[in-house]
């Protein structure tokens, strides 16, 4: 399997050369993150994840999680790797002090999820979906509730979870059947299914607290109708857990992938549940967890995608196969490596160039997240428009190419790709899940489209695109990347114009909006990617010119900046044309008339 | 899981209508196979497959095959399913008449083989590898061994395998260690350890025929020191088998998927072998198999993308979830079902384009294996041209497109394709191998640009083009299709053009041909779908103008035609510009430097 080394070169280039955290801490008020602390904590989280949670990894996938009577056993390993997760204090890295949290910013606690994620994915689902909750009930609950919940789980004492999906729905939680009746103490007795809850029953916590989607017996239908819950496995009883709740898990699923990961059926059978915000806001409550969850589950394709370009370098290097095409390169051996062969290079290439440019996306998006605490009202407001024009695209496109990068990875791998202990083919099992849940690409795709770029009136879109817009002014005839400035330049130029377009055709026919989404989705993740790649090559070439030591690392970010705007920018030209043609080549083919 | 029901109408619509198989059996002697013996054929094989095999997928998927002390043992019922296949006279369906097989024409074989695969992917492993090694021994072996082997082979008695692969190479074969030795009695004494076996040990038959690749002792270095040699588990002796042979089964691997399917680990020590062929010609009669298992493999990408298909359009009638954006279409019901929702036709229509575009593919590619036994000798120069230009386009992109069918499909199903009950995601599982067994991808896609179209002078490729010509050409100005018939002449000129700049790089850099190889590989295949296409929707316009009774099917076909053309076809533009990028932005970043 491959062995996991965090890429701290890479994160603290992002970190420090493009993005200037340091800076951009000191406007939020979060001083205490000097670039000194901000090292220490990269790597003790480096050394934590490389030697704890990496090894699990493996024997997690194989081993899974065991059921037997509402009890849900880990795989072996995991629960003292929990509790050196807490221990560490990990859990309440940028979690709010007044609960016992060390309040340093998200952006850093999205730096250590990625290194937990591409150790261990599974592991990263339990601290992952807490940190949802607890998201949940610092935005939402009552003082009461947040000291009685948010410090426990801070400690990592109590996980949480989110639960929403039930047998009969996913995407449309207007039609959830969960019921909540309120009860003379003010309190809720909860009863229904919800399935596929992640982390719903374990045995690394004392206590686990459900949030959970539930209607009242009065409720408006659909949406509007929809309340949030606290249903704790256990209740509450001074500083720690007394009677056991009416919540048990009924089953596990048996899953392609992210195995050590208990994905639960739960029942709730009149279990106490404490209501969260406001009577039918549920939604909006659940909104705040899942769009942190949705930038955490665009992670994973990272994640994984790391993982994978890891494992495919080293075995490029190893592999001898066949003699480059241009003459024997190791004369000493009975072939040459395989990285000289430029089909490998192209798939090396391709993930390399995903990953670090997804990397730029996450934290650049982390960025803004961290800048919704800014004092500077303008700021805030600024940020959340371009948090709520990215989000989408960095849980879908992050996703879709995470799952690219761990197929490249295995192919790079030949046929030993394809067994099981390489460890490259669980790469590609454990993130084959990150493009279906948390809301699927297409709903992902319909709300950047629909809901976001659409319903402001290209409002959230041109905020972005501006933003492009400058760099690419401040840049045009620039000496070393003139005609990928132009390039980027022309391509945002046509997202306005395809954008107006699809406008214009979705307010004579609806359908015209969901026919172009998902390719208009990735076409802005392509675009996006550019514009980060471009920034990136940029500072690069500038340490080049200062005569930086590191000359290597930053070549290979011009190298792959090239590749990227020669190889894979292209790729907008084919999603532009899947948008061009409308919804019709869609939708004129009758339901019956799909199978024959 | 998905229910298999064998796609006839389409296969009739390729054999009948579009391919005219009947006309061309005749030209090759195989007046046998009238319309109404293949309809025949097709039913019961639709019948075994649907009824016997498609049944024992999931469970030979979760339960595996068992290795204990060299023996190997198949998932329950495979044994009892395989003694039927060979009871069923399939294996033999296509084979010559003077070793038992009923001498019907390769594409009827092939048709019968997607049967199978689509029903059951593991368990079609075993009668492939057998057919190949059946190829090999027909075309290279002497009249004894054809007695022999091909006589029992043909029963279903005995089954075959390739062995070509070792620890150290796969690709590679001219570096291969396995050993033989001539012995007094004419045998050669085989030694070695080969992997990734398929079908090298099972329970399946009386005896197993390795076909193995080896070197004499004074055997030149390279490809041109390899010789193939007969190694069967048990010596022949009467009718029957005597005498235990010195191969065994090491152990078997732990695989993503195709987990019913034994793949072995074989050593062999000192085993009784029997040449093939002649000495040092080994990989010219290994290559006649791989032809037939490239295609075969090609044919598993279509495979598990028509189950995909099947299962995710079912679903998606089904499953209710959301309203349409144009109105409620149905009322009665709490949401519609999902097949209402663009994006979900989006990925319902493009693994409907893929799959009936690889269909037509594989019959088309099929009726030119018939045509290799035409007693005209242009004829069979003729096919065996396109046969050198398609057969690598067949494997690599149809896998390709195989693994992106699947994945859709899963997608269809959101999180409950993530599950292993539905079945939808052991189809990824099970397509994933394809792109990378009997050549990676990577080595199909040099084999077409390097060595078949550079290597011929473009004439390889050319013999493919000028007959898409003549077609655009004849329907210039097409009343229904006109702008498809242009842009296929587009493409076909650009086609031309683009082979003729990397033709002229490559002369000064031969990493130009691998720079552009698989792009080039993926170009030709959605060039090549989109005129096989035209040709069907062409075919499907004028059975609607004459009134045909299937309106429905037609129509489907029209619908999915100007899909393709649409959304699917302009994915070219993207494969050109990575051609057209060359190979300096993936050679110029030094191996060291890949990694931080």
């Amino acid at each position: 399997m491959p062995e996991y080394k965090a890429p701290l070169r890479d994160m603290r280039f992002l970190i420090d050369e493009v993005f200037d955290f340091t800076n951009s801490y000191a406007t939020i008020g979060a001083d205490d993150a000097t670039p000194d602390m901000v090292n220490a904590i990269l790597e003790e989280g480096a050394k934590f994840c490389e030697q704890v949670l990496a090894p699990l990894n493996r024997s997690g996938d194989e081993e899974g999680c065991h059921y037997e009577d509402t009890v849900v056993t880990t795989p072996k390993g995991f629960k003292e790797a929990f509790a050196q997760y807490a221990e560490g204090g990990w859990m309440g890295l940028a979690s709010d002090p007044a609960y016992g949290g060390q309040g340093l910013p998200h952006s850093l606690g999205l730096v250590i999820g990625e290194m937990v994620g591409s150790a261990n994915t599974s592991f990263g689902m339990y601290p992952g979906l807490t940190h949802g909750a607890m998201a949940a009930i610092s935005a939402h609950g009552s003082e009461a509730q947040k000291q009685t919940y948010l410090t426990r789980m801070t400690e990592g004492r109590w996980t949480g979870t989110m639960c929403l999906t039930e047998p009969h729905c996913g995407t449309d939680l207007g039609i959830i059947k969960t019921r909540a009746v309120p009860q003379a103490d003010g309190s809720y007795a909860v009863s229904g299914t919800k399935i596929f809850i992640s982390a719903g029953e374990h045995d690394l916590s004392e206590n686990i607290v459900h949030l959970v989607l539930a209607k009242l017996p009065d409720a408006p239908a659909g949406t509007k109708g929809i309340s949030l819950f606290i249903v704790p496995k256990f209740l509450p009883a001074g500083d720690g857990i007394g009677e056991r709740n009416g919540v048990s898990c009924g089953s596990i699923e048996h899953k392609m992938g992210i195995k050590a990961s208990a994905t639960c059926v739960m029942n709730f059978d009149e279990a106490k549940g404490f209501l969260i915000g406001e009577v039918n806001k549920g939604l909006n409550c659940m909104f705040t967890m899942m769009n942190h969850a949705r930038l955490g589950t665009g992670m994973q394709g990272l994640c994984n995608g790391e993982a994978s370009y890891q494992g495919a370098v080293k075995y490029a290097n190893e592999r001898l196969q066949m003699r480059s095409l241009t003459g024997v390169k190791a004369p000493d051996k009975p072939a040459d490596p395989i990285i000289v062969h430029p089909d490998v290079r192209r798939m090396l290439l391709t993930m390399k160039a995903f990953n670090e440019g997804n990397r730029a996306l996450a934290y650049f998006t982390a960025q803004l997240l961290d800048q919704l605490h800014s004092p500077d009202e303008s700021k805030r407001q600024e940020a959340e428009g371009l948090l709520a024009f990215l989000t989408p695209i960095c849980k879908a496109f992050m996703t879709e190419t995470g799952v690219e990068v761990t197929n490249h990875g295995m192919q790079v791998f030949g046929g030993h790709g394809y067994i099981r202990e390489w460890g490259m083919e669980q790469l590609v099992r454990d993130a084959r899940i990150a493009p279906i849940y948390e809301g699927t690409n297409g709903i992902q795709a319909l709300d950047l489209l629909g809901r976001k770029v659409l319903g402001s009136q290209g409002k959230l879109m041109l905020a972005f695109t501006k933003q492009v817009h400058r760099f690419c002014e401040a840049n045009t005839g620039h000496a070393d990347f003139a005609s990928q400035i132009a390039e980027l330049a022309r391509l945002n130029k046509q997202l306005g114009e395809v954008t107006a377009r699809i406008g214009m055709a979705a307010m004579k026919n609806p359908d015209e909006v969901g026919a172009a989404a998902l390719d208009y989705l990735m076409y802005c993740g392509y675009f996006i990617l550019g514009y980060l790649w471009l920034r990136m090559a940029m500072i690069a070439r500038e340490k080049i010119e200062q005569g930086a030591s590191e000359r290597g690392f930053y070549e290979a970010k011009l190298a792959t900046c090239d590749f990227y705007f020669k190889r894979l920018l292209p790729r907008t030209a084919a999603h532009l044309a899947a948008i061009e043609a409308g919804s019709e080549s869609l939708m004129k083919l009758p339901a019956e008339h799909f199978s024959a």
